[in-house]
């Protein structure tokens, strides 16, 4: 799902060249047929840590990058749904789970990337899931089971550290941190 | 800095159509001749809430929409910047003011924009300040001289709303919500 660089005009189809436009500050694919600029911006993941009293659960990657690691349920925020929404829908879909949501837990720069991830806190409605399409296994770990060396993304690695830490402390802070 | 629906391909100019992918379950910008789909998604737009002692620094607009309204210094979010360095870099361009950031204090969905705002708390390391090419004026407000009724837009008024009322109470908690 990522974007390559823009080599044609998206309003018109002519080849697009990269300058500085008027009044602006960094170079944007301009077109010089039609005029239109196409900019291009950082994206949002979207996920929820899914909690049944004193676990998380996780989910089996079964798609690239990272197959067969584990993560939190997240993606790509879409056109037309709130940060919460799609938390919930990706929870839906990659591990067949409902939660009710807790609030915001992190929010993280991924910088080498272009991506801001949003975890929520969310608590399992019932303790019931099932792998979706891109999940090859879903699956609740205690904080003693959790497969560190086996977790897809720094990010969720993280975030889960700063989640056990909270959870032995016996309160739950918002956590903003950036991954360079 | 709207972008307008996809016609033509970004990788090759060729027509797209919008179809559901394979493995997808939206309607993407999918390009028949070489395959390339183009993802849109929300942005996010990163902004700061400068303050000096009890006031707060806002911008009036120099640019459409909502010229000539009062705002807080804020703006899309660039490819290689993290949420905080943007906040920082709005401030600056548009107030002409450096700030010390005191942390997150507000995320809003605004969702018929499909947009995120990120709001910082911000101290002015010494109050000076000098209105940028996309603001008229910048001006210090207390409280009771808010101009409410020509704030440029609703997620800056209801962050301000929020603010102020955390001000009076002596603490500042994180504030999530939605604008639909
Ligand atoms: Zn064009
Ligand atoms: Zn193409």
């Amino acid at each position: 799902m990522h974007n390559p660089p823009i080599r044609h005009c998206t309003a018109c189809g002519s080849p697009v060249i990269y300058r500085v436009p008027e009044g602006d500050s960094r170079p944007r694919a301009v077109c010089p047929a039609c005029g239109h600029i196409q900019y291009e911006n950082p994206r949002n993941i979207v996920g929820v840590i899914p909690a049944w009293g004193q676990q998380v659960l996780l989910c089996k990657r079964a798609i690239e990058p990272r197959y067969g690691l584990w993560t939190l349920p997240a993606g790509f925020m879409e056109i037309g749904e709130s940060t919460e929404v799609g938390a919930l829908r990706e929870t839906r879909e990659e591990a067949g789970a409902e939660v009710a949501l807790k609030g915001l837990y992190a929010v993280i720069n991924v910088l080498p990337a272009n991506q801001v991830y949003f975890f929520y806190r969310g608590q399992l409605t019932q303790p019931q899931w099932q792998a979706g399409e891109e999940s090859l296994d879903v699956q609740l770990f205690h904080e003693a089971d959790i497969p560190w060396e086996q977790i897809a993304f720094r990010s969720v690695a993280q975030t889960l550290q700063r989640y056990f830490a909270d959870l032995r402390a016996g309160h739950f802070q918002i956590h903003t941190f950036d991954i360079a």
